[in-house]
C-alpha cells in the first residue's frame, strides 16, 4: 500500500471514530485531524469535500465489516444452525465492543443517507453484500424463500444490534437471550 | 391548554420535523423557528438551551408514540396473533409514512443519547413503556416469558423499523412480507 492510501485509510478510520463520539454535528475536517493526530490540514488535502469524506467512511466501514464476517466460517461456509447462532451471537458481541465506535457511525450514515445521495449509493451496496451472504447462509441451512428471508433476517438482526448500543442496560439482551433469539429466528428462517 | 403550553408543543414539534430533515448537525434554534414559522427568537425563548430543546422534542415524540400505540386495540387489549400482526402491520406502515419524520428524529435522537445524559433518562422511560405494552400484549396473547421475549420483540421491530425507513427500496420488505414476519415473530414469542 503507498503512503497515499495508507494516509487516507488512516483518515477515513478517524472520521468513523469522530463520528462515533461526536455524531455528524462534530464530523469536520479539522476533527478529523485531530482523531488520527495528523497536522492540521491533512483531512481537507486527502478529501476535499465533505462528501469525499463521508463516501470514504461508508466505503472503508463496508470493508471492515465484510472482512469481519469473512472471518467467521460458521456464516459463509456450510454449517448447523447452532454454529451460526453462536457465530451471529459472537460477531454481535464484538460490534458492541470493539467494533461499537464502527457500528454506531454506520446507523449515523445511515440516517444521513437520505439527505445524501452519494453516500446512498455505497451504503446500499453493502447492504446488498450483507443480504447476499444472509441469503446464501440460508439457503445453506434449508431455508424454502432465502431471498425474502435475508431480506427481513438482515433488518432484524440490524434491530438487536441498534438495541444492544442503545438502548438502557435494564433493556439490552443478556449473552444467553441474545443466543436464544438468534436460535429461533434461525429455526424460523433457515429450517422452519 | 395555555398559549404556552401549545407555543410550546409547536416548536417541539417542529425541532422534530428539523431534526428528521437535516439531522443533529441542522437543529439549531433558528432553524427550528424557520420550520414552525414564528418570528426568530421564539424557539431560544421557550428553550433557553439546547439540552431544553432536545428533552422537549424527546418528550413530545414519547408522547405521540404513545397515543399511536393506544389508537390500536389489538396492541393494548386481549387480541388474536391475526389481529396482532396486522396492526403491527399498520403501525409500521403510519411509522413509515405519516410517522416517518418523528421515527428518522427518534433514531437520531437514540444516536445522541450516549453523548447526553438528559436525553437518555426521557428515551429510555419512553423505551419501558413501549416494553410494558409488549410484555402486556405477549402475555395475553400466550408468551411463557413475557419480560425477556418483550426486550426481543422491540428490538427486532426497531430493526424492521429502521429498516423500512433507511435501506433500499429492494431491501424494504412488501406488505405482504411485513405481514409474514410480523406473524413469524409473534408465533416465535406470543404462542410459541
Amino acid at each position: 500500500m503507498t503512503h497515499t492510501m495508507l494516509r487516507r485509510q488512516q483518515l477515513a478510520d478517524a472520521a468513523i471514530r469522530t463520528l462515533a463520539r461526536s455524531g455528524m454535528r462534530g464530523l469536520t475536517h479539522r476533527a478529523v485531524d485531530q482523531t488520527a493526530e495528523v497536522p492540521t490540514g491533512s483531512c481537507s488535502y486527502h478529501f476535499r469535500t465533505r462528501q469525499e469524506l463521508l463516501q470514504a467512511a461508508v466505503e472503508r466501514l463496508a470493508e471492515l465489516d465484510i472482512a469481519e464476517i469473512d472471518e467467521r466460517p460458521a456464516l459463509t461456509g456450510p454449517a448447523g444452525i447452532d454454529q451460526i447462532a453462536e457465530a451471529t451471537a459472537g460477531l454481535i458481541e464484538h460490534w458492541t465492543t470493539g467494533g461499537r465506535e464502527r457500528m454506531l457511525a454506520r446507523y449515523e450514515l445511515a440516517l444521513e443517507a437520505p439527505r445524501r445521495p452519494e453516500i446512498s449509493a455505497p451504503l446500499h451496496a453493502a447492504g446488498s453484500r450483507h443480504r447476499a451472504i444472509a441469503e446464501n447462509m440460508l439457503a445453506a441451512a434449508g431455508s424454502p424463500a432465502p431471498a425474502a428471508h435475508a431480506n427481513a433476517f438482515v433488518a432484524l438482526l440490524d434491530g438487536i444490534l441498534f438495541n444492544q448500543l442503545t438502548a438502557a442496560a435494564p433493556h439490552r439482551l443478556t449473552r444467553e437471550q441474545l443466543r436464544r433469539t438468534l436460535l429461533d429466528l434461525l429455526h424460523t428462517y433457515a429450517a422452519p
